[in-house]
């Protein structure tokens, strides 16, 4: 793995990620793939609309097929037909919430999975091994993610615990084709991302992420863990921001150095027809564009867009039908992937600014993505 | 419209049918576009099959979302996005199968909805009217589709309604860009089908279609139903067998004539993981393929099968994935319009018959296509 800073603008920079399956720019959005793939999403679909890594995840790929089978089948760009760089979260976040959990000690995590209730154990080394053996661009270290809001106390308890696991991790590392990232958390406590991002940098990892955000905490506590942390990490590795966000999150982020994001909005929202433009949300549901002739986003360059209307659109997601989801989520990945192209462009051209200006218009209201109905004269129902 | 024939072989025939939208090259086989998409496809994913000619529903169309909103927005090709020929059933046999009829007389069907209640009303030259309205490339008139069995009492009192019906309906038709098929009905009785053809014939009707097959009578009956009506209509125009069928119910229909055929046996069967390959069919959810690295079929070029594992669709499908679904379709789709291009070519170079036994001898079990778990030892799970 290498990485190329070719341009910053402010604490901004616009880089390049060297990876054994091709090249990610950044700022780089990762459509989320849990299963193999993005639901609704052929790998052919995913790379026409511009994706250059896929995000995918570690546990839900043990429980099923399981790691041995994804090897037997030549690794994970056999196995999903996804030819691009891929990262794998390593799950812990899954055990904590879908699992039942059995065991949390300082050798790992013993649980039943949530398919069949088989006793499933992870360990900072066999999520390492697993995602060296299936192949994938980067890994990530096993983490405790805690809840939010958590006590100082266990959020320290936990931090101490992910922190005695990224050392095993990161002894564990072979350092061939996989790049290990290790993971900052710390809650919503200054001092604990800030000795995390420390201790973290000393055992060099192949990058860094940001997790435990997007676990229910107010915008304003998620921006202020990225302004403690980002700057506490090395300018030579990338940094990903986990689980992140609505666009004026990715923005924040943007705007104080992260390189990689992952995030469910934009093909969760389209199943929920929600759709993404570059003059704010469309609720395609809503009674005003059945016979709305236009495209979904008259500036969007998408196969739906050039082809198909707002009226078609919203006559498929009310029924119902399958081409309905197919079709928002085509659109809204390749939104977010302009999206991030976009602040690219404006790194390099040192006009973030008034780009960040312009979306903070069109996206004014984090509770626009909330899945309630719009109430009238709420910006949520805005298009 | 104009029906050039090209070539034939026995009684099949390989033609050209001109249309306002395009050519259609026949035998064809017509996705089935209920609402106005093939459920899981884009516009772009059917094109991309191969698709010459999309299927859609006039009744559906009808109760949502409107024939007016359909005609305001430029028509149904702009509102589907699908630029090539649309044929539209008129909806009788929802009526029958799915709206809580009031009242079926001489004028026509009154009924409410199947979704909100509310009442509608179709006539002859209501429907007719409608399909011409919104653009359509062939229309059918409407028609009373009987269910299966019936008593011969019952089926000529219906038939002498949609003949009624059908002399109506050619009188409502404009004869301009939009084509009017009349329907033969007469359920299983030879006598009732040869009178409804010769009668139907006497209108002159653009084309003709075989109406009231695929309601669950026998395959026995349905194949002898096609022998006793083909022959008796003109061969100066196409004839389409309605809602049929599986790879061998076609060649049959073929070796008798048919020129198009349409239905849902590709697309729904996908969504319940069943594949058609050049072999037969593969259950992809059988415990077989959790590590088989093949294709889905060896012989097939589309996307799926030059991209992905039988493996990755076994785990999306049986995982529920919504990408199981749209690349199941994308393929069982694909499989049937190639099936019908390898039915072209044989006619051309006068090897039907040869087809035709290796076709059988890949399906050789109708009962292969029931949604029931395949029983050991029976051929529904081979592959």
């Amino acid at each position: 793995m290498k990485l190329d800073v070719l341009a910053s603008d402010g604490n901004a920079r616009r880089a390049r990620l060297s990876l054994p399956h091709g090249l990610v720019e950044t700022p780089a959005f990762m459509p989320v793939g849990t299963l193999g793939a993005v639901k609704g999403l052929s790998p052919v679909d995913l790379e026409t609309a511009g994706a250059s890594v896929m995000l995918s995840n570690l546990y839900h790929l043990s429980v099923r097929p399981g790691i041995e089978v994804i090897e037997s089948l030549g690794g994970i760009h056999e196995f999903t037909g996804w030819r691009r760089p891929i990262l794998t979260d390593s799950g812990g976040y899954q055990v904590f919430s879908l699992a039942n959990l059995r065991h949390v000690g300082s050798e790992g995590v013993t649980f039943r999975n949530h398919l069949d209730g088989a006793e499933l154990r992870l360990t900072p080394e066999s999520v390492v091994e697993s995602q060296e053996r299936i192949g994938v661009d980067i890994a990530m270290a096993l983490d405790e993610c805690p809840p939010w809001p958590v006590s100082l106390e266990a959020a320290t308890e936990s931090l101490d615990r992910t922190h005695k696991w990224a050392i095993r991790s990161r002894q564990a590392w072979q350092e061939k084709d996989t790049t290990l990232f290790g993971i900052v958390q710390g809650s919503t406590f200054p001092d604990l991302r800030q000795r995390a991002a420390e201790e973290l940098t000393q055992l060099d990892f192949g990058g860094y992420a940001i997790g435990g955000v997007s676990v229910g905490e107010p915008t304003r506590e998620r921006r202020a863990v990225v302004e403690w942390t980002a700057p506490a990490l090395p300018t030579g590795k990338p940094r990903y921001l986990m689980g992140v966000g609505t666009p004026m999150d990715i923005v924040h982020a943007v705007q104080h150095g992260i390189d990689l994001f992952d995030c469910v909005l934009p093909s969760r929202n389209a199943r929920h027809g929600m759709l993404f433009t570059r003059k704010g949300l469309v609720r395609i549901k809503n009674a005003r564009y059945r016979d709305d002739s236009r495209p979904v986003d008259e500036d969007c360059s998408c196969s739906v867009c050039q082809r198909v209307s707002r009226a078609l659109l919203h006559h498929l997601v009310r029924s119902g039908e399958l081409t309905g989801a197919v079709l928002a989520t085509q659109h809204n990945v390749r939104f977010y992937l302009d999206f991030v192209a976009h602040l690219r462009e404006a790194i390099a051209s040192g006009t973030l600014t008034g780009f960040a200006a312009s979306v903070a218009a069109s996206y004014p209201d984090d509770s626009s993505f909330s899945e309630s109905p719009a109430t009238p004269g709420s910006t949520a129902s805005k298009s």
